[in-house]
């Protein structure tokens, strides 16, 4: 087993001939990698039949236990995704600006691979598998570390993926997983300034703040989300209804689904019963401020940990707010800077409210389970940033690059 | 004195209020500050006046003293730099994408002010005009934190911009500065998440370090520029000592100065004495290999330290290589990504080098003295950056923003 910093520099490395390849040989790669997960389908699902006995035996969780259940349709689907990330535009190589200046010197700024791509998750394994094409595709060597539940899952697949990237022609070391899943390997990669170029977590909050507290390397934040809602007092109390219902029940584990709701006070003695009732359809518990709970005869009362609570599960916390600028600011103060919604038929109301909200995306009239990179068009993501610098919201392909500017002369000095 | 925390809570609310302001009311604004600038120059003087006398007290060398002080043309130079910066165009707002998708959601991506932006700089007071004028430009709330060797005219430019901002109807508390030049200010705003959206450091290697390992809050580097330049086998060797002697000694303080210089073993015997002549007019020292030392006597032996040193003067170091690959390695090993340049007639040379040096700028048969906002055409610049997220090279205006998807529809829920 080698040594984070062996693993760094044997990625820096591999991230140098990769840089070289060209875009048929990086394609070709990675079909090859969708070929010999399917191939190997028996492999990855015995793996993971340890990793599920573990997990049954450590008493985990239903829910937990499917999350990390791999089947030959889920195998299929990993595969389909490898192919998908082969089949999109290469986003290194392209020239975003050029400018002959007066002195003659020829300048463009181009695309470039990031270098090495950290990515710490503890989702399913099928992490593995789309994070490493994402790299592949970009250009970037990658190291992954998931967590232990899923270790014989996650080592199968990074074997599979490094003998297929080998056959194809590339380093093996393109990608790497850190077998060492003890809190020590995780704080190593965070340290490892000059080794890897960008830290990306993929997990829940706890995780998160974990890697922005103690990371030395530059990190991309993705996932926390606590998404608000906020119903106008002009709102389509109908509209109000189902955006509600969709953003909060539909997959109610992910990110960009919603965790409160911000109600006019105008029109909470309507909007509320009438949203209540939907979500009652799927026995949401709502956790109310004095007025919803007045209005609201089942909601329990809110504590105050549950306003900024990424709930994750069947769970919503609402309250009536004066006007929409009480809603603004109870937005600024407890989002995570993910997606918010305003439900409203005033002109005046969603401009302030696009304008003023500062989240990654920010919607009029629609649930925020569209924040993502397939709804938005850009093809698989790799996590939703919610931080400013580099790159907000999905971060898909064309966000795994840097840029530099090459410059062309004959002799020229600076005066 | 405010604590940082309450600064960086004052500068929150002012950034909701500036980033509603329209371009004009900024520009109107900046053009205020930078006739305050010079109505108050007698202010600024005397407070110079008063860092000055404390420098001499000290022993500050001559050229410290001569970066602190300020006399009437240098606070002419920064009021037009403000002016100039109120003259570009407004970063904020710009629609950098669009779509309507196919459920009939328009989505637009479009930039916004990152929020509250942290300077910390140990260089002339004149930064504190030029930093605070590209925030306020790019709607940013700025805090900051110079040395305590320019503690009064710091002050003093501060209030002065504050009272003009104020005057001009924008919130004082757009521009702060940190009165406490002690250690523990820059570690508070480092560790000032939520409070500070983005920390860029500007000064020395020393500075920079400090910040990149200890930050908490998102960094962009800056300003860490060890740049070689290679002259390759096939070189013009009139333009190799040209651009070398233009690269180290027009200015040797600034990162994108030259600090190493390799060359190609079949063309050392020629180009090293043809350099050195050159480099002689200045009396620069060269730190040499064995073989460099072999061809000119005139160089002194250089020490493993001397690889990758930033040494801000007349010191050059130099090594001849076996060949481009090794050229290649030796500044993949030592550079810090900020600019290097090949000298050489070789089309091959000149493709493999831009392709495969990872810097922020990379140059062939040029100076590198001209990675700089004000050369490439950029503006203004706060800095150079070599990092790889966020923006490389001259950080101008246009860097100074991050961007949020605004999406419109008409009840949209997702399946």
């Amino acid at each position: 087993m080698f040594t984070i910093c062996e693993l760094g520099e044997r990625a820096q490395r591999a991230r140098v001939q990769l840089a070289k390849c060209e875009t048929g040989v990086k394609t070709a790669a990675l079909l090859a990698v969708a070929d010999a997960i399917e191939e190997h389908r028996a492999e990855i699902v015995a793996a993971n039949a340890l990793d599920l006995r573990a997990g049954r035996e450590n008493n985990m969780s239903a829910q937990l236990l499917d999350r990390l259940s791999l089947d030959e349709s889920r195998i299929q689907g990993m595969a389909k995704g490898v192919r998908d990330v082969a089949k999109e535009e290469d986003p290194v190589g392209r020239v975003r600006w050029g400018a002959v200046r007066p002195n003659g010197l020829r300048i463009e700024k181009v695309t470039v691979p990031l270098g090495v791509v950290g990515i710490i998750f503890e989702a399913r394994p099928n992490v593995c598998s789309d994070a490493a094409a994402l790299c592949v595709m970009s250009g970037n060597a990658c190291i992954l570390r998931g967590g232990k539940e899923a270790i014989n899952s996650n080592m199968a697949i990074a074997r599979i993926m490094r003998d297929a990237l080998e056959k194809a022609g590339l380093p093996a070391d393109c990608v790497q997983l850190v077998e060492d899943t003890s809190r020590e390997s995780a704080a190593q990669m965070m340290a490892l300034t000059g080794l890897i170029d960008v830290l990306i977590p993929r997990g829940g909050a706890g995780l998160i703040r974990a890697v922005v507290e103690n990371a030395r390397v530059p990190v991309i934040e993705t996932g926390a989300g606590v998404c608000h809602i906020y119903v106008d007092e002009s709102a389509d109390i109908d509209m109000a209804a189902d955006i509600v219902y969709n953003a909060k029940t539909s997959r109610p584990s992910v990110c960009n689904a919603a965790e409160c709701l911000l109600v006019h006070k105008n029109i909470a003695h309507s909007a509320l019963p009438a949203i209540a009732a939907r979500l009652a359809e799927k026995d949401v518990e709502i956790r109310g401020d004095a007025l919803t709970c007045s209005i609201l005869p089942s909601a329990k009362p809110a504590t105050p940990e549950d306003w900024g609570m990424e709930f994750g599960g069947y769970i919503l916390s609402a309250a009536v707010v004066e006007d929409i600028d009480a809603a603004l600011e109870h937005i600024n103060r407890y989002s995570t800077k993910h997606s918010e919604a305003i439900i409203t038929e005033s002109y005046q109301s969603s401009e302030r409210f696009l304008r003023e909200v500062d989240s990654a995306a920010v919607y009029v009239n629609a649930s925020t389970r569209f924040t993502d990179g397939g709804e938005f068009g850009f093809g698989a993501e790799i996590g939703i940033s919610t931080q400013k610098l580099h790159a907000r919201g999905p971060l898909g392909l064309v966000n795994l690059v840097s840029e530099k500017y090459i410059i062309r002369g004959e002799g020229q000095t600076r005066c």
